[in-house]
């Protein structure tokens, strides 16, 4: 159902402290909270969208020059506090904002930190604010719910932009598969994929032609792809001179791709076009769940692998000369101690080590224990790709190997990289989320 | 002077943790330490290299099993102690670490960190280390003199790898500058470019061609542009319907390029095609010295600067749609406390702000008083860009804005911008300084 919000009745006017309440005939328009579909006219948003939440309704509003707030009472029982300067600071009006890019106009240089209040008025679903100079800045009752301050909102808010929860997984796990047509053509299987990429940090797309060029389709469904020193996409074959560790017939052992990067690549698309006739499976670990068991089997180990940082190194010849050094905690933890994480790569890991000599021992220790429990058979997965596979998965929190194979000529085993970011396909899950349910 | 090392007498042997001496007389190829340009044979090192640094004289080497360490005395009177576990871990032999990728093959899960050690023979250049299952693993006496574990040693090497020394500066600093044609011809020139870029954090290019293509060949020079939604490269104009603040003829306040993104681009590129003929001027500021003095003048500020993440957010259609949010602080530290990056983009810092309510005013007061300190005469640098100068920046340490300016039609300003990523542009200081000075 799509309507025009009405333009609502005034509930009350506040001059400074005092509220102003009109006769409670007028406040008929308070509706009960309900869940509905609507179109609803955004003063500084370019196009009217579809939201589907229940309409915040505005009880009464307070102004409280003391700790330069303002409380609205909303319908449901429920208060929240505005601070003043930020009402001021997020002023929707042409002169503050530029609705066009959705930014902010008003610099800090002109924003009074200790702004006071001339006058509020309220509807039901709006307040206006008139500040002393005479500036009035109007905000829509839902809009101003959604950035409640309240610990509770704010919670669900992060969760609702970062997807930050994640489902551990052990060796028990199905690998989440979808078809990589769909994920092409489909926006509903597209934002299965990223949101299924985001909880579980794996998903194995299926069928793909067998040929180059399938994860370059998936970059521009994303956006774009991330270049590195190896090219948009890479070639992992057996080659002479590798380059790259991966590039031989050898054994990886379970690790995150390009630590030597400071930043490392937040996603991998490995297509296989081509599987090893003999050996080359792959391995994968949840390695946010490995480090957490670490944390609760050997603390000391688990504050090591926290702290210590390690230095990584690559360098040679690919899409051009490179020589790359970096420093990584092996585990990076959030400022609330969550892991978000995990740095590694025994290949690329440096002969330079920036340590007191002491912290050397213990530090192979704890990362030997780390490992161990990621080949714990009750953590890892192998299997074995076959021709059309897309395994895309989290590079930040899975670690992957594979089983060395057996290389013949004319006939090898071929897989076709490739790195996204984060950033880049969080933003694609959220365009396709609007598009597809119109939450904003 | 090019010579080959001749192979060194034996200087001593140790059977665990008995040193068997040589007679003194093998011990006369001890050389006094000088400098000398030679080309060293590196056995796993598939090109010779030119070095310019003091042989390091091995005197005699000590195992100590207690400390699982080897201890290596220099002829300079000085000793380092390598642990067991290191050296096993770093063996550069065929076996354990790929050449061709300068790359560790050796898995964490076949060392042992427990490991001890069966014989070590030493040159003056060189120790053996037998390991129990009579592995031998072979280190050349200055690789392992840069590797010490010494405090000072690694302080230098750190500097070294990552110059992490910045120069401070106010409105006092002359802007270095640089020929365009010399960054892209001269090596020597693009070194001192790029080495300028991480000490001072500004270099002006001059000279470039006033046409569009030329930050795309500084990214060339670089190794390639980070891309981003607003394109490779991007032109700042004066658009209708700018889905950018920088998109207008309005002024731009003290910034950071896309905080909005989790790693915001390290390096930005500005290319003046046309200035205004009035106003525009560009505003330049370095951010981390200021932050030092909001750290001496108002910890308080600081301390909240450094702590509270802030929402960032950008969405809208460039390259293709997007939909980016981000948090951040506004000043970066490392885990020593220093100052490392700065995030402030206040066109994009978005009305979400997930802290509670009672840290929104000290928020913006501690904003407030750093963007205050920013703009003090004795900080801020304003000057007119001219057609054909380059700005390059280091855009996690400079904020930058614009003074607004009058646009004409059919003759408005023009900047041409670019990003590139810090990873990439250490990388490229690091093959220039070897392609120039042979260091490593």
């Amino acid at each position: 159902m799509w309507r025009s919000i009405p333009k609502c009745l005034i509930n009350n006017i506040i001059f400074r402290n005092r509220v102003q309440r009109l006769p409670a005939g007028q406040n008929s328009l308070c509706r009960p909270k309900q869940e509905v579909s609507l179109q609803i006219y955004r003063p500084h948003t370019p196009t009217a969208f579809k939201i589907s939440m229940p309409i915040s309704v505005i009880e009464k509003v307070e102004a409280f020059d003391k700790q330069r707030c303002i409380t609205v009472h909303w319908d449901d029982g429920n208060h929240s506090q505005y601070p003043y300067v930020w009402l001021r600071d997020n002023c929707q009006c042409p002169q503050c904002f530029l609705s066009s890019a959705k930014a902010r106009k008003l610099p800090i240089e002109d924003l009074d930190v200790n702004i006071s209040v001339e006058k509020v008025i309220s509807t039901d679903s709006k307040i206006s604010v008139v500040w002393p100079d005479q500036h009035i800045s109007e905000f829509d009752s839902n809009w101003l719910k959604t950035r409640s301050f309240a610990q509770t909102t704010r919670k669900e808010r992060q969760q609702k932009l970062f997807l930050t929860d994640r489902q551990n997984w052990g060796s028990e796990l199905q690998i989440p598969t979808a078809s990589f047509e769909e994920v092409l053509d489909n926006d509903e299987v597209a934002y299965q994929w990223l949101k299924t990429l985001r909880r579980i940090g794996v998903m194995l797309l299926k069928n793909a032609p067998a040929e180059k060029g399938q994860v370059a389709k998936l970059g521009e469904r994303i956006g774009y792809l991330r270049l590195t020193f190896y090219g948009l996409t890479w070639q992992v074959e057996d080659k002479a001179g590798a380059n790259n560790v991966a590039y031989t017939s050898g054994k990886l052992s379970l690790h995150t791709d390009y630590p030597a990067l400071h930043r490392p690549p937040g996603i991998q698309l490995l297509h296989c076009i081509k599987p090893a006739e003999i050996g080359g499976e792959t391995q994968i670990v949840d390695g946010f769940h490995v480090a957490n068991q670490l944390r609760q089997l050997n603390p000391d180990a688990f504050r090591i692998l926290t702290s210590i940082f390690v230095d990584f190194t690559d360098s040679g010849v690919d899409y051009c000369d490179f020589s790359l050094q970096s420093k990584h905690r092996i585990i990076d933890l959030d400022h609330n101690g969550k892991v978000v994480q995990i740095n590694f790569n025994n290949a690329t890991r440096d002969s330079i080590f920036d340590v007191p000599v002491e912290l050397v021992h213990p530090f192979f220790s704890a990362l030997k224990d780390y490992m161990n429990l990621m080949y714990k058979p009750e953590n890892l997965i192998t299997f074995k790709m076959e021709a059309g596979d897309v395994l895309t998965f989290d590079n930040w929190r899975i670690l992957h190997g594979r089983q060395n194979y057996i290389s013949t000529v004319g006939s090898s085993r071929h897989l076709e990289g490739a790195y996204a970011s984060w950033d880049e396909a969080m933003s694609r899950l959220r365009c396709l989320e609007q598009a597809l349910y119109g939450n904003k």
